[in-house]
């Protein structure tokens, strides 16, 4: 905003924010005192200022984007949601942490208006506006004009010491630098004091000197409480477009407003409500009335919110004209926004048939990726080092960088779990649907964001390669043994193992469509057989409802096997010597075929046949639900060894004589 | 060594290494000639000169530590292991990458001689450093006299690019720089080249002032393949005890030696083989001889080994003077190294019954962690910022710091990776028994780490809180709902999940006694109820099993409810109201009850018995295993969502009265 900020207006508003979080924190006895109270001046800066946003429209395009990393300062956001009239009434800051309410413990994405992200898991915000500044800078590019700009904003971030503590934050950290991301803003809550104590405790470190070292810009607040001084340097950081990430440290005092436990870390948590009432005194708030906001501050907020949705409306009106003029953008754009990247069966027509081959479903999955993305503009797809092994570069794609903000290869560097919040923060940004690739193994390192990712229910998908003990050489660190079932215990996460060419780009198609939450596609590195005595269209329709009879048993039932992913071709080659009666059911997702109607699962896998066998080449557990206790799973429970992958197979017995073995003995 | 390097002979053994490690990469078609090559003089001037250690005494407690972080690298390792006598035979190279080798394809901790540690997946040894380095500062000020110095050696590592853009490694290095380990010296082997690409592609970052900005000392090295200025930045490093961890840029050429390929990606794996012929005249060794090393090279190798034996039989005798005149420290340090803790049932003798109490476990856990460390210096506690959470405090037992380095409680901060790589590095190390906690959820941020102790069998635990959706306000990023079925995936842990103040005294005295590998406490952040109505002794000898009867049925046994941690007050209130013929069984660990003779678990789950439903507040597949295709499980496939905790387990109906009723119908 161009006007000049109302100091007193935005002391008296933090001084009422900081009663806000109080009253709802003694109400519910629960929640976060500590940033609330000693943030709020840098809340009176943003909400209550500088933030170009409009709160009747919270998902304009263009708003600035706010991401509280440190999410258990909740009531901070919600108040200051509240105050600067986003739609969230006194009664939802009432019903904070209780069932249902737009207020939970954490911010959650999702129905509550002005949240742009999940938080709480502390440093996962860090990564988050990283994604979101990439998704601003490739949104700028491919859909600004000469004549029309309709994309400028910032995203701006607020952390706490441990945030800042965590890993991800230093590997998002190291991609904003390198990204040149000049539209990143983080403000740090500098309270030195984390849960258990104060900072001196756990860290030496300069902080100035580490995002220095990163290509950042840094600013220094010795008074994070002066809303004038947090506000010109938010005005500068906005404006110096030089290439480089900026970061604010804001020195505050924790649960500033309750001196009975600021700067201590007893204002880290729900303890400080106690002295509600004497905190009221001291803030000039009412003794006798709780969620208290005065009318001089309501006024304040109701002009401001004026001028903001003045704003909005004039971009609208430049978006009305560029819309006309750029008709093709504009679709584009709509799409993203949408979140619409077709169906699943419509983008499996993109894919031509594979026909016989003997690809690793990694390689299937790189024409997969690229039928599709040829179709669609808006998928970007990043990798933590590894696009030469796990295939997912998207050719033509040009590598998004400072010269090329167009460019949709993004480059990671070895930071799975920077990536893994980076994507979370492109979709959260809602334009373009992201692809991170990596190691099956090395899942683990980036599993806090596939989490929140699920949670958040996400439209991203992953494509993890090197999928099981088949890996050989590399060894039971590279060889992923437990990681397929580790990911099933995901809600919400849609894990898909793919058996051969086509069951992969059914795969594919299914998460480019997926609007529902995050899918996991999981491919060998190894060569598979395609399943040629299958029909390609069978394959395909199959791996959409996650699994299906891929060999109809000859006469009456007697067997089933289960398999999936490379383990279908040993299933397939075991039926036809065990006979007749033997049925092999593809099961390259569980969570898809759970979800299908009980007559379908009920005719893929018939109550009567108890003579089960599963084979997949990890551990076994997961399997039982479709097994029970009279079957029988073939795989391995224990981690692999180093040795070439076909021997590790035989070792455990994941062959097809083995299997056949084990059926025989049913 | 205080002698004077020989430089030829260190060059030529380099040169010589280079050839073992093509010629290994080559014989098998498989792994990384990158840093072999191209670390080649570091590798001389530790294993060649600088490292104090026994090669026929590879255990030799004051060794100096040496862990190769990048893994992949191995033949490195490998090479230099074998010239300096540490009984790697030139068959052992041979058979690189084959099974059941001590060779393996990554570096694996326990059988191959000299290998601290199992690396791999990147950043892991960064990480494990810092813990053998605070085990060194740990042991030096434990076991150390006036007269008697026995422990005084570095810990050394060797890194690579990858590494250091892991978010691990900013964690480890703050930690380091916090704690003043100036015993600890880390090589970068800095060659600007990983996986995908040259490093200009994925960061721009300074590593001397990020490490700077740490409390690093930094010394960069602009010609790594100097062996004499890789000598003596060592030293120096080594003598410079000033409270500050070391670290030494050395730029290297990767895959120094075959110049088709050096200084590219494609040095990075095994393509360079291909030149091993031309490389084989290039590095002066012969055309017709693979795995060459000269006679000058063994001869120089045999005089280091004999001068390097002296050393340590030098430390031997003042090793046996120190026993003789501390009988008491011996016996501590014998029982460290020997890995000897007691057994479980002697352990829990430690922990007197708590009678009946409605703590919750981690507050039960308290008291049992404080019994056992009062009765073994050994162990030592550290957290991610929790304790005052997850109650793993050591009363009295001080903070491991500069200025107290036999401190038993570690404050890592929010820096859970970090915490879980470093407690591995002190179990590597051998003399302490590590403990590590945060809160359950927050096992995700440091599983790469987990996954590598299990495969490791390392003998530490974790204690991880807050185990359930019961967490309530804080919602569900807080809630764990998948956490103790994902931590059951992985093979190699033991997941203990006790159900009171009773079974958690069980759960600490065998996860203090288990040799065998780590293993992991769920405990509850609500109270329960100690189940009182059982003997005490039954849910104390019933958990070291694993699972038990916890309720027997009156008469004939109808129908079995399994049930683990807070659900089993719930599963035994159910059963009364179910009447006669219902059995409880306790289940708080389903791999070590998995492990019971066949007749034990028969005697807990009759075959006969297939009315089963079992109760967990979290993901049901894993109980299947226990409760077949008919059977039932109560709990979430969701996550939770934020209300108060009793609200959250009503809405998933995880209560007695939801549990009669799906008992009733089976």
């Amino acid at each position: 905003m161009t006007t000049t900020p109302d100091i007193p207006a935005l002391s008296r508003a933090a001084n009422e924010a900081r009663g806000l979080a109080l009253d709802a924190i003694a109400g519910c006895k629960s929640g976060h005192l500590g940033l609330p109270l000693g943030a709020a001046e840098i809340g009176a800066a943003l909400f209550g200022h500088a933030l170009k946003v409009a709160p009747k429209h919270p998902k304009w395009p263009n708003r600035d984007r706010f991401v509280l990393s440190a999410g258990h300062g909740s009531m901070f956001v919600y108040a200051w949601l509240h105050l600067a009239g986003f739609g969230l009434s006194l009664d939802d800051l009432k019903a904070f942490r209780s069932r249902g309410s737009l207020t939970p413990g954490h911010p959650e994405f999702g129905d509550t208006p002005g949240i742009e992200a999940t938080t709480g898991p502390l440093g996962q915000g860090v990564g988050n506006i990283v994604g979101m500044a990439i998704s601003e800078k490739m949104a700028a590019s491919r859909f600004n004009t000469e004549e029309h700009k309709i994309f400028d904003h910032v995203v701006v971030g607020l952390c706490g010491d441990g945030c800042l503590q965590e890993g991800i934050s230093y590997e998002a950290a190291a991609v904003a630098g390198r990204l040149g991301l000049d539209n990143l803003i983080l403000f740090y809550d500098s309270n030195a004091i984390t849960l258990d104590a104060p900072t001196e405790k756990t860290q030496n470190e300069s902080t100035v000197d580490r995002f220095q070292a990163a290509n950042w810009d840094v600013w220094e607040l010795e008074d994070g409480h002066n809303v004038l001084e947090v506000l010109d340097s938010f005005e500068r950081a906005r404006e110096h477009r030089n290439g480089r990430p900026k970061l604010i440290i804001c020195k505050t005092l924790i649960g500033n407003g309750v001196p009975e436990v600021a700067g201590t870390t007893k204002a880290h948590g729900e303890s400080g409500a106690k002295f509600s009432a004497e905190a009221h005194a001291r803030l000039g708030l009412p003794a006798d009335e709780t969620f208290f906001v005065s009318s001089e501050t309501r006024e304040y907020f109701a002009g401001l919110c004026e001028r903001r949705e003045a704003e909005y409306a004039a971009w609208l009106e430049t978006f009305e004209a560029w819309k006309k003029a750029n008709p093709e953008r504009a679709a584009l754009l709509e799409k993203g926004l949408a979140g619409d990247h077709g169906n699943a069966e419509d983008l499996l027509e993109l894919i031509p048939a594979f026909g016989a081959n003997k690809n690793a479903t990694r390689v299937s999955g790189e024409a997969a990726l690229n039928a599709l993305a040829a179709n669609d503009a808006l998928i970007l797809s990043g990798c933590a080092d590894l696009f030469s092994s796990s295939k997912t570069y998207i050719k033509d794609g040009g590598d998004f960088d400072v010269g090329n903000p167009s460019g949709r290869n993004i480059w990671f560097g070895v930071r799975e779990h920077a990536m893994g919040a980076i994507l979370n923060g492109i979709a959260y940004d809602g334009i373009f649907k992201p692809v991170g690739s990596t190691f099956l193994t090395f899942e683990d390192y980036m599993r806090p964001a596939v989490r929140v990712a699920a949670l958040a229910r996400l439209p991203l998908f992953y494509v993890f390669t090197h999928d099981s003990v088949a890996v050989g050489e590399d060894g039971p660190t590279h060889q992923p043994s437990e990681l397929v079932s580790s990911l099933r215990c995901i809600p919400r996460l849609d894990v898909i193992r793919p058996g051969d060419a086509e069951e992969t780009a059914a795969a594919y198609a299914y998460a480019a469509a997926n609007k529902s939450g995050p899918v996991a596609l999981c491919l060998t590195r190894q060569n598979v057989e395609s399943q040629e005595k299958i029909p390609a269209e069978t394959r395909r329709a199959g791996t959409l409802r996650g699994g299906y009879v891929a060999v109809k048993e000859q006469g009456a039932l007697e067997r089933i096997i289960l398999a999936s992913g490379s383990e279908l071709g040993i299933a397939v080659a075991a039926a036809e010597k065990l006979g007749a009666g033997t049925r092999v059911v593809s099961m390259p997702s569980m969570e898809i075929f759970d979800r299908q109607p009980e007559d379908y699962r009920e005719s893929v896998l018939p109550t009567a046949c108890r003579r089960r066998v599963a084979i997949e080449a990890g551990i076994t557990p997961f399997w039982r639900k479709y097994v029970g206790l009279e079957g029988k799973v073939v795989g391995t429970d224990d981690f692999g060894f180093s040795a070439p992958g076909n021997v590790v197979l035989e070792t455990f017995g994941i062959s097809v004589e083995n299997l056949v073995k084990v059926a025989s003995e049913l």
